[in-house]
């Protein structure tokens, strides 16, 4: 989702945008794999997975072809962590907290360049929030939907709601302080409502599933 | 879905959307609700079950940023109606009639409004009634899928088959009779073959979930 | 999805891309019978089966209105194919094999046309691959999520690879061989593919299903 930020933000920006894009494309092809899907599954749920939360944005804001059809370093990215999980399982099991700490990462990252898209097409504020937390979440909605599940996101998991908070944070703060700034405290902000939120188990939790996915707990 | 009426068919029209707006969040938070979701996955399926028809249309139509991206009183609407589910749920439960009456509106009005939009975009008559019945039925039918069943009206509800009924007869008779009595005729027809239909239970039930929904029966 | 080929190919395409309809509709109302859904369900479901593909390459292209909207044959076409799958049910079921060969037909010409509609709109060659096994597969993805099962074709079917190695081999001989061609070599392989996979029964099948589809293999 290449964004006209400063340059040199825009290349950080970049590579954890790339980096939140690998985290996803493995959690999709963890997710297949419980489901005992056949390889292509796998590459197809990890495409969508990593790509689906952006797309749908792009595709309410009307800014098509979407993102990930100008530039294919991102169906590279995708395949390599297709092939990183197959070749790799058992390390991929034991790196739980490393994927959970890039995983928060790159959900803080695609929040705020879902909204900041949004914003440079004038959308309203509040709308801009929930494009936003649409790109972070809906990619993982898709997945639940596609491995025949209600989504996790709607039973467990509240980081949708950190991406909201961090989201309306940079609305407050958008005239306030400088954007480079801005887009730093907000990403951090997201990280750490996140990572407090895991550790300390808040949230309703209504139905158990810890053994279907990697990267809902920390530990 | 605000479009060129006439002005003041137009303000009742956008008053009833509103309605049908809030009735079908209703509808959505009470579905979640059933499935034991949190609140966030409540709003979530109470926002794709009030704007999903709609969204959808204006996608296939190409009307992007779509209806309610540009309008945030469709926003507040929702809220208002997963607040409303979370703090009364017995109150909610005992108003079915009302709702069911609301909803029977509301899915009047969305199908002439999606069917008007299309016109206005110049695709062929019988496109404009799909068109029509998808933007009163889709958000019901994505709403089901997120909690994970089969679409309540692939199986027992016909109120799609009332929703073309109604858009057929409104293509008929544009050229006959004024605008305004047009739109009055439709959605009456649509209210008054869904309450039939209803109440002599006319349809194929093959599955029986009465005590999953609130709007499908009125008693 | 009419393309501007040369005239007398574009024609043959046209019918193939019909017939293809066709059968992908009957296959919907197959899967929707198979889980005892009325007839509307049946007619939504064949729809979204025969169209959906198509419907989403062109969203994600930003070819709006998508392709079904501008020609209303395929509606027609797609009512057909309900119409013949509810009054001649058991027929239908003993044309197995006719309908096999028509599908796989069908998911070559979808591929080939899609990748072409892809590469008129000047995306990547990769993007135009994948643009052209969506068009083949997507619509049987919805199918299967909307019945609520996981989609077939992450379980059993390899198709969506014949689809890639079609439209791979598409792109290389693109400017070796005329148009012509190189789109019959393409489609006549993956035909080719797809027959020798379901007769020499290759590909992971982790779940038995068989008695669900009538299209999956050809016995």
């Amino acid at each position: 989702m290449p964004l006209e930020f400063p340059k040199d933000a825009n290349e950080v920006l970049n590579i954890i945008d790339l980096i939140g894009t690998l985290v996803f494309a493995i959690s999709g092809a963890m997710a297949a794999s419980s489901k005992k899907l056949d390889l292509f599954g796998a590459a197809f749920i990890a495409f969508v997975t990593a790509v689906g939360g952006g797309t749908i944005r792009d595709l309410l804001l009307g800014a098509t072809p979407v993102g990930w059809m100008n530039d294919t370093i991102y169906i590279y990215v995708i395949l390599c962590g297709v092939g990183i999980t197959f070749l790799f399982k058992a390390w991929v099991r034991k790196l739980r907290k490393t994927l959970f700490l890039f995983d928060t990462i790159g959900i803080g990252v695609f929040t705020i360049l879902g909204l900041s898209k949004a914003l440079i097409l004038e959308v309203p504020p509040i709308i801009a929030v929930i494009m936003g937390m649409f790109s972070a979440v809906l990619g993982g909605v898709i997945r639940d939907i596609l491995i025949n599940e209600i989504p996790l996101i709607f039973r467990k998991e509240i980081y949708a709601m950190a991406c909201v908070a961090g989201g309306t944070l940079f609305i407050l703060l958008r005239n306030t302080i400088p954007f480079e700034w801005n887009v730093s405290v907000t990403i951090l902000t997201i990280i750490a409502i996140r990572i407090v939120v895991i550790k300390y188990k808040i949230g309703l939790s209504s139905i158990d599933d810890s053994k279907r996915r990697i990267f809902t707990k920390s530990e």
